[in-house]
């Protein structure tokens, strides 16, 4: 008993070196997963920020060249004004003050909230861009600057915080939309469709009743804008996991994985399309179909089986041909690009397409893999409500600027091209070379 | 004694706040370290996405505006069609069963492999898009859709599983082949150089025994091209560490360093042969020359040293001009953008000198720094191995569709150029402008 | 007490499954933040190298379409020759024998230096890119080998340990520049003005007194390259924090944020002067204040609260455009692209504002927000060195290589474009084309 009494103090000793519990470790493991959550969404962020290099590619290369200049002026103001307004205003309106996004204001510090302002900045300046290409070629830069103030401070905050706030009334309806298939790009979709039916076809695009296509200056610059805007959605839609570690790694992964096959079968559905019915595989079309598979498994990218993302980006490039065609050749709209086709109705598809199979891990929640017709109804409504509110507002603020400061350049000015009109010089001064 | 049995409940009840043991750590740290991996991958599979635009890039480029629009299409439908062939097929029939790409099919899930197949599927994108380039201005769209399919669901797969697969007869045989000089780059090399062969040289490539320059339309777009594969070459190099966490950050760190160094050298490597044998420093050929570079390290830059690296860039930077020169010049054959010189000779040279100049941590394991000819010879038989695979199957596939529906378009066909023929309108329209 | 001795193996035992100590866990955290640090700079420093693409299209862009490929050549030069010599002597003259470059050279082990050494290269060879463009359009490139050789071996290199090397003479005085507005950006500015006087200006550029403007020839591609350079800078001002983890990371989050900030006010800045000043907001003026935004936050980006930012980059817009104006029609001096305006104008604002409303945490540093007057004669002491430094040593290379091999080409080899007479070649050979 009294060697016993001897080694006592040792056990104690050992006692006193700071022993760890598993809990010391549960709280290292979570500071380390805060850590990696950010380093995501920061690598995420910047390459969504990258998608307006994409947009300013896509636009200016699919329409003339004397308009150029004046599109990538639309796009640097979209993420100029965009990462500016979103700051000042429209982060706290779409989260709520607890982001406390004043205290960094005034100090730079947000504790760990820098990396997800930074990540929502530039999906806000993505739902303005959107518009941008929708009335090219014809619309005043004065009226546009003051849309996308009003698209970044007002409009997209208020929509996205209905589902993205954590506890808005869609997100208590049960709404899915992961990465903002309805909340950016059916909003900047229908608000595009509102503003080229508002701003009226660039002159000689409809001319007695015939429709004239007026092709792309650079098909080459519109397919890199495609690959870049596809590169970024990797962020788009994995930076939505909005965390690293764990199950979110796992889940991220198969959200890019998803994302690109998406994608890929978006691309080929358009192609195989255009094959079939123009007799041609088409590469305008094509880039469009990419894209549209992108939006359409925007929303769905974490409750999609691999085999249900591609079937949602397959039937999304199939939809986007035959849309872009109603929309110019029926409804004799002129959608520069055909931003509401690709983002509006591929948006809304990529909604509804969760009601119709989409899986909540392993369990079936769509129509057709014995999930109801609840999460349908859902999805729909959601839809429809964000179409409703991007139509409604955008019409009111083309309203207001039509009867105030007026949406098109003079005829005269949209002959000239908008480049050497609004900016007073043109993207290619190949011409006025000096010796 | 009374008092210590008082003070015992004490020492047992802080044995009972679930003491951790060491183990626990070692346990939370693979866990992180896991994550760290798919992060690795997942980003490095992005930057190799991001390389088919480099791809695109530099084939228009460097051929003729009246090809560029077809060019992209091949590029968009090599992403396309690799995406869902080697999901659906290649990546089983590569690594094997095991990696349950099945599950992942039906259910979405793919318990942290999804990483993997991402990364994975762009290196079996990347393979075939080399092939595209060669065969540019007068090959079949339908044709190159079908090539495409096999060589991305068989071709690559199959050739990647010898070594990568864990226990294939190269790895058993000690060939290192880090990143896929041979696997990835010769294995498209050899097939560019078989289907130029095939499908024969562009009209007015070869004159009554001349050789005519056919210069590209756009050496910018190729250089940025060239930029933006060099950028993609970090992730498809460094993400080949497979994983990210203590000597995993060490040894990618070590080989994106080298990759660089290789890549500077190759360039330079050019620049100078160029310099001296042409008289004046050649764009064309630098870019190539750094290409060259890269996939110079590709298979050693886990097995080299610094110094090894600069070597091996810089003389597969000079290779490349003479390569190119002798298949053109010598040879007669038309490979469009050089890449059965870039991926086919350098991809070769850069599995080959890790026989000459290898390292394996800090021994030496090539024939010049004391590691004796056994590697060299495995080296060697490696690269023959993949090049007579990729030369007898790309033959066979070109064959039978040279037997059914044809390689070429028509003499007028080609003469229009292939945007007009192959897809019904032209890449550049700025002439068709309206107003 | 008999029983008691029975349990008490089982106490013992208890102990002897090695028990973690919170030491342990401190380790194994560190050793992760280590490796998390890594991946950081590494990413950073991929990022870093795209700016070098960035580079290329806004020189290109903005010159003449005859002298493209040659600047081109000068931008695949800089990162060519630039990762050669930084590795081989700028790394160790920066920061001393203490990185064993060395064993790096001979070994291809840094020990965990890998990330650094590839992070810090890219700062180098993006010093050496911003005289290109100053000097476009009629310097021999040969000579330009030279000065590319020595900027990234000597004048950068020692310029950068006066403060990075972590002891340095401006580190002793409390100088701050975060990321480089002075190390990195002044010093290239500085010398890129120094170069353009010792050049001269292009032909045709004033004439009897006149200033006649010689526009770019692509504003698109431009474009590209600011929101490609944008996005590096995100690498370029973020990976500055050199680790990730806890408040680096918290910290790397607010820089970026801090970062895109200043870019958008910029870009604004620029916009809304051009548009008062010129009439019409100028697309080529808002890239550069786009840029002069990033450079005015590069030094602070650690020391500024997002309003600081904000009017530091809206400032930095605005200033830039009167200092374009300024160099090109009062000096007379032809800066081809306004590199000593963005780089080095900006550059010096960007370090000195610092010290006018510069924050260390949530203390004021600066002169308006109590911080007294000592920071501000420290980063207007530090500015003024930089200048001085970068403004003797180049004088000092240009002088020798005037007077040796010349800096000019010919006026014929002018007039027909260096593209031809430097490189025996053409951009855009499109009316070559045969067929």
């Amino acid at each position: 008993m009294d060697n016993f009494l001897t080694i006592l103090p040792n056990l104690i000793t050992i006692q006193d070196v700071a022993p760890a519990s598993t809990k010391d470790i549960e709280e290292a493991v979570s500071a380390i997963n805060g850590d990696l959550g950010m380093l995501w969404m920061l690598l995420s962020g910047i390459l969504v920020f990258f998608m307006q290099a994409g947009f300013t590619l896509v636009e200016t290369g699919m329409t003339r060249s004397k308009n150029a200049a004046n599109i990538a002026m639309k796009n640097l103001l979209d993420i100029c004004v965009g990462s500016l307004t979103y700051w000042f205003v429209g982060y706290s309106l779409m989260y709520g003050t607890a982001n406390d996004s004043g205290t960094f204001f005034w100090s730079g510090l947000m504790q760990g909230k820098g990396a997800d302002l930074f990540f929502q900045t530039m999906f806000a300046a993505t739902a303005a861009t959107i518009v941008s290409g929708a009335i090219a070629g014809r619309t005043k830069y004065s009226t546009y600057v003051i849309f996308s103030i009003v698209m970044t401070a007002l409009i997209y905050p208020i929509a996205g915080g209905w589902q993205w706030q954590g506890s808005g009334w869609l997100t208590e309806l049960g709404f899915i939309d992961f990465a903002g298939s309805s909340i950016v790009h059916s909003v900047g979709g229908w608000a595009a469709l509102v503003a080229a039916i508002m701003v009226g076809p660039r002159i000689g695009k409809f001319v007695d009743g015939k429709v004239f296509s007026i092709p792309g200056h650079n098909q080459v610059l519109a397919t890199l804008g495609v690959f870049i805007l596809w590169l970024g959605w990797f962020g788009f839609n994995g930076g939505s996991q909005l965390a690293w570690g764990g199950a979110d790694a796992i889940g991220a992964s198969n959200v890019i994985l998803i994302t690109n096959l998406a994608a890929a079968a978006g691309g080929l559905g358009a192609l195989i399309t255009t094959w079939i019915w123009y007799g041609k595989p088409n590469l305008p079309q094509t880039l469009n179909g990419a894209l549209a598979g992108l939006v359409s498994i925007t929303a769905g990218c974490g409750n999609m089986s691999a085999i249900g993302a591609v079937f949602a980006g397959l039937i999304g490039g199939i939809i986007v041909v035959f849309s872009i065609e109603f929309i110019e050749k029926k409804l004799k709209i002129d959608d520069a690009i055909g931003a509401a086709s690709v983002h509006g109705v591929a948006g809304v598809w990529g909604t509804v397409v969760i009601g119709l199979w989409g899986i909540n891990g392993d369990k079936g929640i769509g129509l057709f893999n014995g999930g109801g017709a609840e999460q349908l109804g859902v999805q729909a409504l959601g839809s429809l409500a964000y179409a409703v509110w991007a139509v409604v507002l955008s019409f009111i603020v083309f309203k207001i600027l039509k009867s105030t400061m007026g949406l098109r350049v003079t005829e005269e000015e949209e002959m000239v091209g908008l480049d050497l009109s609004e900016h007073g010089e043109i993207a290619y001064p190949g011409k006025r070379d000096r010796g």
